[in-house]
């Protein structure tokens, strides 16, 4: 099955009856792009994952309860601003930024939905996003790309993917995003946004329980820094446009709909992995021979937050001790003497000790920009991937004058 | 109760009848100390706490079997090699120190503690420790700052404190100690070792209760990075020098002498935050108003080992939303809209709120030696305290390069 799914150009927009706008309406400074508008010319089913940090932003607070159902005609995001921690006057502002949108495309406010990423706890100036607007909306068209720069915060590059995928029953359809990172990001959802489009027709339960799954491998797979954010949440909207029978649950459609879902989040969340903020390398880490998928997941993302190894891969140090000591603090049960550990499938550690290995090609396989590691519990059937970055000096710098 | 326990001069031997020395064996380059020695003239009762990673050094389990009676003699310790993760001969080279070290003093090697810290998954050198141990020997005696630099990695400085206290009983007991951090500092142990005494006479479960419940409340309340070692212990040793009777957990000697025994592991634990790797500031967390101590701690915690807040206090940056962000990520139960922050004293959130704060004065605040954070959450009687330090670029730098 794996042969009728490929990749295709373009993000957000790549799937029949999308469109997508920016402009640069000035929360930001610099007149950079903060304010991103997509559009869905046919009514939309919608299914959400968001954070699950106990303070929700108001943005995604007023997402959350439109979604679920249909009739959903266009997302307002704006970037350099949160929205979050600011009482009743957040959620009347998240509810305006909706209003501003609804008006602009001509459609009613309860089918829009909105996002906002940024600093917490400063409120949101409306007036800029009604001026900006109007610019957003004469950009709206078939190209992805500005939306997806619009959506930025600290990344580096806009990220995009979109997969076309032939369907048991036939029909072709299409399936795209857009995602932003770059710090906070950690499983559970981070600052992390992503917004995802499909022209399949799925059923709303077919649809989130395909977001739920596609998720827990891709974004709820990625950490950067351990921490999460009010805000962090993952959109998709199937607009049905591509015809055919609605893909329900138990349809045959369903699990190849699904693969193609999760090749696109997957490839998402690697980019944003690796653009983590002052990375300089993605980090795949691989957990097998657990005793549950829960354990090794539990596992990767103790290895993929400790910042002595993250530090450690920074300067291509095989320093594999921090490692198994990572594994050692996960809180997951697993016997010390059967651990192996390769990195960059060069083997560094056998039966939970050290074994002799040329550090010369090791640390040549440590400085390229993608480094696998592999760790081999030896007692069960549980394996689990996590992506993660290095720990560089730029990200203390970027994280240290953020909202200067 | 307060007034009958005085700082003191010294560290760990500051009690009657404990004696110190050191040596540079050449474990580590350049000829820095790495062999520490502590010797107590009169055997005594031991008592132990050891990291919680399920990765366990060998020096750490020799320890730890010895552990829980009298006749402890003496205890051995070098820096710059971990002796974790070698298997058997691990073991093995663990008791070999022990017998070196038993062998210079005429002790039994069963009446010897050992401890290790550094590198991990390195052959321990015994050659080195054998021909270090006569220096280390020669140089025993009242002065404890050779010993306390001799344990340091990492760190920057020297950490001793100690204490007298005139017991209920009417005795003056001395109570003294060293430690070092600086990286994989997290609760629960860490890179952390602690060597304290007393010449008190104290039950061995009395000791034991002593030691576990000064820890909880200060090594095991810092975090620097929230990674932990496979070697990180903190042993108390009693002589009973002091004479009089012994201190059990029901005397009313007792609290007195957890008192003073805090006081000491305070001290040293925030000398430890201090000295994180790269640190510049201490930040004081504490949490009240939670619905356990627990919730407190756990709420402390999270701040305390967030990347964001850290490189936010780093840049002195009254970044409030960050924190708010680490309480909602810390797992536990609260109410988002009853939480008030304070930096310095100066309140930056009140009902989970922004509020207009004077954002000079707040840098300045920031920018001092030590910062106090006040989290009050509203909604019971459960509070605790825990320390870190912020995230600079000089930490990357570190461990960076840590086995280079």
């Amino acid at each position: 099955m794996q042969t009728s799914i490929a990749c295709c150009e373009g993000g957000v927009t790549a799937a029949k009856g999308f469109m997508a706008g920016g402009s640069a309406c000035g929360i930001k400074k610099k007149g950079a792009l903060d304010l991103a508008l997509i559009f869905a010319e046919a009514p939309a089913v919608a299914a959400g994952v968001f954070t699950k940090n106990r303070i929700k932003g108001h943005s995604l607070k007023l997402t959350q309860s439109r979604i679920g159902g249909g009739g959903i005609k266009a997302v307002a995001i704006n970037s350099g601003n949160a929205n979050a921690c600011l009482g009743p006057q957040g959620d009347r502002d998240a509810s305006g930024m909706a209003e501003i949108a609804a008006l602009a495309l001509g459609v009613r406010p309860e089918e829009v939905l909105v996002a906002s990423t940024g600093v917490i706890g400063q409120r949101l100036d409306l007036a800029l996003i009604d001026a900006g607007m109007a610019n957003a909306l004469a950009a709206l068209g078939k190209d992805g790309t500005v939306a997806a720069k619009a959506i930025m915060t600290t990344d580096t590059f806009a990220k995009e993917a979109a997969v076309t995928c032939e369907l048991p029953s036939g029909r072709t359809v299409r399936i795209g995003g857009m995602a932003k990172g770059s710090g906070m990001i950690h499983p559970n959802m981070a600052t992390l946004l992503g917004f995802l489009t499909t022209d399949a027709s799925v059923a709303p339960d077919a649809l989130q329980q395909a977001l739920y799954l596609a998720t827990e491998v891709s974004f709820n797979a990625v950490s950067v820094d351990g921490d999460t954010s009010p805000c962090d949440s993952v959109i998709l909207l199937a607009n049905g446009m591509a015809g055919g029978p609605v893909i329900s649950l138990d349809s045959p459609d369903f699990n190849l709909f699904l693969e193609a879902l999760t090749r696109v989040t997957q490839t998402l969340a690697k980019m944003i992995a690796l653009d983590g903020e002052g990375a300089t390398k993605l980090i795949a880490i691989s957990v097998r021979g657990a005793d549950s998928a829960d354990t090794a997941r539990r596992i990767g993302r103790a290895v993929a937050v400790s910042p002595l190894v993250k530090t450690a891969f920074y300067g291509a140090d095989a320093n594999w001790g921090r490692i198994l000591s990572a594994i050692g603090n996960a809180g997951a049960a697993f016997d010390p003497d059967t651990v192996a550990i390769k990195l960059g499938g060069a083997l560094v550690c056998q039966n939970g000790c050290a074994v002799a290995f040329a550090e010369e090609e090791t640390r040549r396989i440590l400085e390229s920009k993608e480094i696998a590691v592999q760790i081999e519990l030896g007692s069960g059937p549980g394996e689990a991937m996590v992506w993660t970055c290095d720990l560089s000096p730029e990200y203390v710098r970027i994280n240290g004058s953020y909202r200067s």
